[in-house]
C-alpha cells in the first residue's frame, strides 16, 4: 500500500492507547492483552501535551519513551499522535485570548478540548516547538511508523471568532479575493447597503439578530477550514523529514460537516477516518457503508484506515447503544470491504475517570472475562485471515457528487424550505444504491467522471459553471446523469445564476424551473409511478427534456416530477421531489440502460461488495442469506464457499 | 387622498426596487417592464446608505439621480427612502459600541441590517446628515412624490441594552415619572426589595436567571417604541420642508409586537404596512384582513397603502410557500377593499445575492414567461378599472379592542397560564366576524368608540382605570360591549386593580371573579350550549349580570361561563372561556340584538367587504359563490354583477 | 420540640407576610384578618434589605418596629427574615462585580433577586454590617421567636461563576484536595490532557463546546453549596448570641438540586421546606409527601416546619393550576402527618405588583368572600385542635437512599443514557412504598441504617467505597437492601470503581454487569414476572446471587432482570431496569419477608400515615374510604372514629 510502507504487514489491527491513564502494571497487563488479541498498531500521545511539556519549554518524554519502547519489544507498532488538541492549562493560561470564541461571542470554557484557536500565533509557536522535538525524538523510533496529527479537527471547533481570527480572516480575504471591490461583487454587498470601503471594516460574521450575508459566512466556512488545515500542514511539514507518512483522523467523513475534506486528502499521506455509528438507527450500518465509501473515495480509490470506531456504546450520543451480536465483526469487515487497510478501535482500554469513562473499549470494565474481548480476539483472528486483502482496490460504476461548499451554503438561513438538508437527499441515493448491491464512489462535481457508468447529483445546490459543464461534457461522451431538486442554483458565492433555476443545468436538464412549490410540513404529493414524495414540488418546464413521471397531486399536478434529456451520447434525469418511496424503482432503469453491474437476487438487507478479487458479503439480517453465483473460497472459514452466509454473519469470498 | 395629493392618480401600483443590485441594462429593461404591468409608484434607497454616503461626509447621489429621472422619464413616480436602516460598515468600524446588544448582553453581528441603535448620538447625528442632504437633493424633484423613513421600525430591532440606550432610558424614565418615588411606586419596588434611591441605579431589565420586574420590563417597552419614534420623527422634520407626505412602513400592523402604533399613527401622513402571508396556514387570507383592518384603523378609517406584501414565496418563513392560482390577486384586491389605496410589492426584481434572494418578486428569477409576470400585468389592469376606489373610506359597525401596551404586559412571564396569548384572543373574535360577512374597525380603549354597535374587548388585560370608565360611558349610552376572560386586571403599571377581578371592570360587567382556574395542557372543559373550551376556567360571581351559559364540566361546574349585564341603555357581555367552537352562536345573538347589518346566506369562505360604493367579494373557495341582494357593475368585468363570484375570483360590485 | 422553644404553642400557623407593600390601614386590617383565621406566626422582612438600609450605612428600622409591635400585640410571634437575598439596587451600583454571571458568561440583569454572589467579600461584608444590625435591634424583642436567613439559597442562583467565585473555588480547592497532584489524581487530569501545574490555572468549569471535565463540575457543585453554606453561617453565627433559633427555607428538599441539603441540616436549628405541587400532575400529593418525609429526614426524624406552600396557584410554573376543593387542607395536614409543627403559607395577602402578583395567597385578590379565605379560617381551626401533635415522631421501617452528590455526578452529560434521572428512579420507588402505605425515611449511604427493616437504594450511582461498607454491613446484620441499575458505579470523583460494574457492590450483590445495554427511545422489554420496562438492560452475570426474574425480550432476553443475594443474615436485591409497572410486584414480597408493618385493605389513593399515637388518614379519592382495624377518636370532630373517611376528607385519629 503506498504511502504507508513503514505500516506493519496485513490489515493493521489496534486502537488508540493512553498509557498516561494508568500504572505500570496495567500498562504490562496491556501490552500482553494486545499480543492475545493480535493487535498490530496503536495510537499514541494523542492528547498528551501537558504530559510532555508540563510547563513552557520543559519536556518530559521519558514516559512516552518507555511505553514506545514496551510496544515495539512486543512488536506493536506505533502511530504517533501529535498532542495539540488538547493545549495544556499553562497555556490557557498565559495566552487566555487564545482560547476560542463562539459565534454568540461565548469565549469557551477549559477543562475539555480544542481550547486553542488554530489562527493564534502563540498556538502556532508552540505548536512548532513541540511537533520539531516530537520529529527529532522520535522520527527514527523503528516502532513509529506514522504520525498522527492532532484529532478531529472541526470537532468540536468548527469556527472561531476570536480576535486572531479576525485578524487570519482579514488576511485570507485578501487572497482570496483580487480586491475590495472583487469581494463587493462576490458578497453582493449592494444587498442591504453592506458594501466594505476597508478592509479592516469587515468582521466576522457573528450571530445577528437576522440573517447575516450568506456569501460571508460561506467564505467564513472556507476561511476556518483553511485555518483548521493551516495548522495541520505546519505540523506536516516538520513531521516530513522523518519520512513517516503523517495523517490526521477525519471527525467521520460524512459528518463532520466544517471541514472540506477534498481539500484536506491530497494534504494527507494515508486518508484515516473516524466513524461511529448512530444508536438509535436500525439501519446504521448503510451510514456506515456511506462513510467508508466516501473515505475511500478520498483516498483516490485507494486503501485508506478506519482510524476509530467502537467495539459497543459511543459516550457523546444521547444513548450509549450497545452493539448486537455481531455487529462489532460486521462494521469492522465492512469498512475493510470498502478499502480500510486497518481495523482501529477507539479506544483500547475503557477509561476510569474523564468525559468518555462511559465509551466502549476493546477492553472492557468488565475485563476480558465478556462477550466483548473474545469478540475483539476473534476479530483480530479474522483479520490475520485477511492479509492478502491489503492494498486491493474496490472499483466502482456509480458515483454520487459530494461537495462540501455545496453543504454549507444549502444549510444557511432562509432558503426556499427548512426541509432542505444536504444529507439527506444524499442518503436517499445511496441507501437505494446500496440496498441495490450497487458500491458507489463520491466525487467533486469538477473531478474527472468519466469513468463511471453513472453519476448522481442529489443536492448539488452550489454548483459552479465550470462543475456544470464537467458535467455536461460527462453526458455529452455517453455519461448518465442523474440530477435532483435545488441543484444547479448557485455559483461559488452563493449568488443565484442568470435566468431561469436550474441556471447552469438548464441545458444539460433540458428543461427550467418557473417556481419552487416547497411543500408545507407534513405534507405529501403523489407521482404517476405511484410514490408518494415530500419536501418539493416545482413547475418544471420542459425545454428539450421529456417528462417521465408527473405529479398527480399537490401544486403541480399535471406537471412533470421526472424528466430524461438526451444529449450527446448521454442521459440526463432529473427528479423534482423527494419520493418517500419508489426511488428504487426510478433508478433502476437508469442503471439498466448504464448496465451497470450488481449482484441480482439477493436480500436487501445483505450487504455485497468486492474488493479485488475478494467478494465481501455481510448478512444483516437474522436470517441466513442465499447468494448464488458466488464461487470461490471462504477466507475465513478456509473452505469452499457453500453459497449462503448465516444469519448476521460474514462470509469473504475469494473468487475462484 | 388627503396626505399625499402628491401620488400617482387611482391606485398606486409597484414595489420596493433596488436599481443598485443590477446593472445598467437591466435597469432599463426594468423601467420598461415596469410599464407594461403599469406600476406608478416605486420605492428606492432603502438600504442605500454606503453607496450614497460610501465614507463619512462623501456622499455619492450620480447613481440615484440617474434612476430617479430614467423613471421620472417614464412617467413612474418615487417613494423614496431614507437608508438608515443599514448603516455603512464604515460607521459600526467608527461607532463600534452604536451596534445593539440583546436582552442576553450579546452585541450582535454585523452584515446584516438594523446594526445600529436608535439611542446612540453618533447614530443619530449620521442620521441628520444624512437626510438633510436627501431632503436638499430630492425635495424638489417631480418625481419623488413621497419619503419612506427607513425601513419596519421595530423588526429585528425592538429593544436594545447598549449604554446609550440606558442613558437615553434614564432620560426617558426622569420625563415618564414625576419622581423617583413615583417610579417606585409604579413599578412596586417594595417587592423583592427593588427601592431605587437614585436614577443611576436603574439598569435596562436585562435577562436574569428569573423573572424582573415586569412594570420595568413594561416601561422599557414602551422606551424602546419611543426610541425609534424619535428616530423617525428626527427624519420626519427634516423631511417636512419638502412638503411631501412622509410615512415609514410598518412590519406588520398584527405582527409587529414591539412597536405601539397607536403612537406612531398621529406622526405619520400615510399610514404604510407590510403584510405576509403566514405561508403554512390555509386560512391565512383572514390574518391577512385583520391586518389590513388595523391598518385602515391606524389611519383613522380612511385610506391607506399596502407598502410591501409578495407575489409568491416569502424568504424568511420555515418554508416559503407559493401562492396558490388567483392568490395574489385576492389578496391584493382584498388591501384595496379595506382601504389600501396601493398595492405595493416586496420587490419588483428578485436579487440574485443576499439574504433574501429566495424572496418572490414582480419579476421572478424565471424572467417573464411566467404566470406570476402574467398576473403582475393583469392585476395592473385591474388595478386600473378600480381607480375609482381611491379615496373612498370602509364603514365599520364593530370594533375590537387592541392595545400594544396589554399585548406586552399579558405576555410578560409568570402570568396564570402560559397558554395566554394575546393574538389568539383578538384572533379567535376577529376570525368568526369575518366568517360572519362583518367588518371590523381596531380601536384602542380610551378612543371614542361611541359610532359603534358593538365593541369586543377579547384580550384587555391591561386597562386603565380611564378606558375602564370610557367602556363603561359606551355601554351606558346603549353599546354592546363583549369582554373575554383576564381583561381589566391590571393599570398601566402592571398593578393589579384594588379588590377582585376584573377590578375596573366589575361594576360594567355586573360579576366578580373568586378565583382563576387555568386548565392543564390540553385539557378542555364543555359549555352548556354544546361548545368545547380551553385555556381559562374562572368562578365568576354574579353581582348585577345574568349567566347565559354555565359551565358543564371543569372546576366551575354549574357556574357561570357567559354572562350579560344591562346597564343603562347597553348591554355588557362576558365569556369566562376560551371556545374552540361555538364563538360564532355565542356572537350572534348580539350581533342580532345590537342590529349589526351583514349579508346573509352567504357561504364563509366568501369574504365581503364594502368601500364606498363598492362592494368586493372576494371567494377563498373552491367553487362558485352566490351572492343575492348586491346589485350593480362588475367593475372588472364592465358587465352588470350577475350574482355569482366564480371559484377563486374577485368580483368588485359598484352598487346601482 | 427541642430547638425553638420560643415558638407559639401547638401547630405554629401562618405564612411570609409584606407589610411593606401596602398601606397602614391595610396593615391593620391584616392583624384582625390573621386574628379571625387563628395565625399565630408570621415571617417579616425576607426581602427588605434596601427598606431598613436605603443607602450604605443608613439604617431604616422604624417600620419594622412598627409592625412587629402591632403583631406582637395581637398575640402574634415573627419569623424575622433576614433580607440578603435581594441586595439593594445602590449595592449592585456600587459593587457591579458582586452581580453574578451565569456559566455562559452572562452578567444577570438586576430587578430580579439573589443579584449578588456569595463569594463576594463586599457582598459578605454588607451581609454582616447589616445582620448584626438586625440581632442588636430585635435580639430581644419578644415577638421574634426565630431568625430566618436569606431564602431559599440555591434557587435561582446555585453556581456563579464571577471572579469572585473563581478566587474562592481556587481557595477551597487548596483545603479540599491535599495538593496539585491530589487534585490532579482526583479529577483524573490526564484523560484529554488537563494537568494542572498551579493552582492559578484553574478555572471554573464554564460552558465549553463539548463535555467538560466531570470531576470538576462535580467539586465546582460542591463548591457552590458551600460558598452559600458559609454565607448562611456567617449570619447564623451573627445571629446565635440572641439565643434564638435560626433557620433557612429550603427551596423544596426534593426540587432544590444545587444544595446538598446533608450538609445544611446540622447548621440549621429547625429544618424549614418550602414545597409547591406540580400543578400539571394529579397525584402531586405523593411529591409532597416526598419532599416532606425528606424533610423530616433531614431533621433526625424530629418536628420541621412546612414554611411556605400555597392556598392555590404557584405564580412560576407554566400554568397557575388552583387547588380543588379540600386540597390546600389535604396538603396542610399531609405536612403535619408527616413531621411538620408548623403550616406556613407563601403567602399572607396577595401582591398587587411585582412578578408574583398572581401567586395564591390566604388573603386572596378577591378578599375575604371567598373559598381560599373560607378553607384558611377553617385550617386555622384544624390546627387548633392538632395541637396536641406537637413533637410527635413519625416512625418508618423503610428508608431510601438519598444523596446529593450522586444526584448531580449521575445528571452530568455523558452518562450511559440521556434516560438515567436520579428523582425518576426514587420517585418510582417512593411512590409504590406511598401507595403500599409505607411511610419513609430517606438516608445518606453513609448514615446509621441499621433500624431499618428494608433500605432502598434506587439510584446510587456516585457510591463511595465507604458507604458500599455501610451497606454490606447493614445486610449482613440481617438488613434488606434493594438496589437498582446504575449504582455503585464511581467513587466521589467520579471515577468508576476498579473492576467490573458495580464495582463496590460486586460483592454485596454477588453479580456483575458485563454490558451496558440503554434501551433506544421509547423501547421496552418485559420480565419473566410480566412487567414492561424502559431505560435500561443490562447484561447481569450472578457470582452468588440467584436470579428473582429474567429478561424476556430485549438485549437481554433470558439473563437476570432481578436477583436476590442471600448475605450473613440478610438479603441484597437487585433491579437491572425500570419497570413501567409491575414495581409493586416486586417489592411485596420484600417488605413481606422483612415485615414491614403497614395496614392493609386500603384503597391506594388513602395516604396513611402514624405518627406518634395518631393517625393521619387522608382521602385522595372521589369516594369514601373504609379504613378497617383503626380504632379511637377523631380529634378534628371530636367523635370516635367511625372507620371511615368521606371523599377528600383528612381524619385524624387518636389511636385508643
Amino acid at each position: 500500500m503506498p504511502g504507508y510502507p513503514a505500516l506493519p504487514e496485513g490489515i493493521a489491527y489496534g486502537g488508540d492507547y493512553y498509557p498516561e491513564q494508568w500504572p505500570r502494571e496495567v500498562q504490562e497487563e496491556d501490552v500482553r492483552l494486545m499480543r492475545e488479541a493480535g493487535v498490530t498498531l496503536v495510537s499514541l500521545g494523542i492528547f498528551a501535551w501537558v504530559l510532555l511539556e508540563p510547563a513552557e519549554g520543559r519536556y518530559e518524554f521519558g514516559w512516552l519513551d518507555e511505553i514506545i519502547d514496551r510496544l515495539h519489544a512486543a512488536g506493536i507498532a506505533v502511530d504517533l499522535g501529535t498532542p495539540t488538541a488538547t493545549p495544556p492549562p499553562w497555556f490557557s493560561r498565559k495566552y487566555p485570548d487564545s482560547v476560542p470564541v463562539t459565534r454568540e461571542g461565548v469565549r469557551i470554557g477549559l477543562g475539555s478540548r480544542e481550547s486553542a484557536c488554530s489562527s493564534h500565533p502563540a498556538f502556532l509557536a508552540a505548536t512548532s516547538a513541540l511537533v520539531t522535538r516530537l520529529a527529532d525524538r522520535y522520527g527514527d523510533h523503528p516502532a513509529v511508523v506514522m504520525w498522527h496529527v492532532h484529532n478531529e479537527y472541526g470537532a468540536p471547533l468548527g469556527e472561531c471568532y476570536c480576535a486572531a481570527s479576525v485578524t487570519a480572516w482579514r488576511d485570507w480575504l485578501r487572497l482570496a479575493h483580487e480586491s475590495l471591490d472583487a469581494l463587493n461583487d462576490a458578497w453582493g454587498t449592494p444587498f442591504w447597503g453592506q458594501r466594505y470601503g476597508d478592509w479592516d471594516e469587515i468582521d466576522a460574521p457573528r450571530w445577528s439578530h437576522t440573517v447575516v450575508n450568506p456569501a460571508q459566512r460561506l467564505d467564513y466556512a472556507r476561511f476556518s477550514n483553511d485555518a483548521h488545515l493551516a495548522h495541520y500542514r505546519l505540523q506536516r511539514d516538520l513531521l516530513r523529514g522523518t519520512r513517516k507518512p503523517v495523517t490526521t483522523n477525519f471527525a467521520g467523513t460524512v459528518n463532520c460537516k466544517s471541514m472540506d475534506l477534498w481539500r484536506w486528502a491530497p494534504e494527507l499521506d494515508v486518508i484515516a477516518n473516524d466513524h461511529y455509528l448512530d444508536g438509535e438507527r436500525r439501519d446504521n450500518h448503510i451510514h456506515l457503508a456511506m462513510s467508508a465509501d466516501l473515505s475511500r473515495s478520498l483516498a483516490g480509490g485507494g486503501p485508506w484506515m478506519i482510524m476509530e470506531h467502537s467495539t459497543g456504546a459511543v459516550s457523546w450520543q444521547p444513548r450509549g447503544i450497545a452493539k448486537r451480536p455481531g455487529e462489532m465483526r460486521r462494521n469492522s469487515l465492512a469498512h475493510v470491504a470498502r478499502g480500510s487497510d486497518a481495523v482501529m478501535f477507539f479506544q483500547w482500554r475503557a477509561s476510569r475517570f474523564g468525559a468518555e469513562k462511559f465509551h466502549s473499549a476493546m477492553v472492557p470494565h468488565a475485563g476480558t472475562d465478556s462477550q466483548i474481548w473474545r469478540d475483539v480476539v476473534a476479530l483480530g483472528s479474522d483479520l490475520r485471515e485477511l492479509a492478502e486483502v491489503r492494498g486491493s482496490r474496490v472499483a466502482a460504476e456509480v458515483a454520487i457528487v459530494w461537495d462540501w461548499e455545496s453543504y454549507w451554503a444549502l444549510e444557511l438561513e432562509w432558503r426556499p424550505s427548512g426541509d432542505l438538508a444536504f444529507l439527506d437527499r444524499i442518503s436517499a441515493f445511496y441507501e437505494t444504491l446500496w440496498r441495490t448491491h450497487v458500491t458507489t464512489d463520491f466525487v467533486h462535481p469538477s473531478a474527472d467522471i468519466s469513468g463511471y457508468r453513472v453519476v448522481v447529483a442529489p443536492s448539488s445546490y452550489l454548483l459552479t459553471e465550470a462543475s456544470a459543464k464537467n458535467l455536461q461534457r460527462y453526458v455529452e461522451s455517453g455519461g448518465n446523469l442523474v440530477v435532483s431538486y435545488f441543484s444547479g442554483i448557485v455559483n461559488e458565492h452563493d449568488t443565484v445564476h442568470p435566468g431561469a433555476h436550474p441556471g447552469v443545468l438548464r441545458d444539460l436538464l433540458g428543461l427550467s424551473i418557473e417556481e419552487f412549490h416547497p411543500l408545507r410540513e407534513h405534507e405529501t404529493v403523489t407521482l404517476s409511478g405511484g410514490a408518494t414524495a415530500r419536501v418539493w414540488s416545482e413547475r418544471v418546464r420542459l425545454t428539450g427534456a421529456r417528462s417521465v413521471q408527473t405529479f398527480t397531486t399537490g401544486p403541480d399536478a399535471g406537471h412533470p416530477a421526472a424528466t430524461v434529456n438526451e444529449l450527446g451520447a448521454g442521459t440526463a434525469w432529473y427528479l423534482a421531489t423527494a419520493p418517500l418511496d419508489g426511488l428504487r424503482d426510478l433508478l433502476t432503469p437508469i442503471l439498466d440502460r448504464a448496465a451497470v453491474s450488481r449482484p441480482h437476487d439477493l436480500p436487501d438487507t445483505l450487504e455485497y461488495v468486492q474488493r479485488g478479487r475478494h467478494v465481501f458479503l455481510i448478512n444483516h439480517a437474522d436470517v441466513a442469506a442465499s447468494v448464488p453465483g458466488v464461487t470461490g473460497t471462504d477466507v475465513l472459514a478456509r473452505t469452499p464457499f457453500n453459497g449462503e452466509v448465516p444469519a448476521g454473519a460474514v462470509t469473504v469470498v475469494r473468487l475462484s
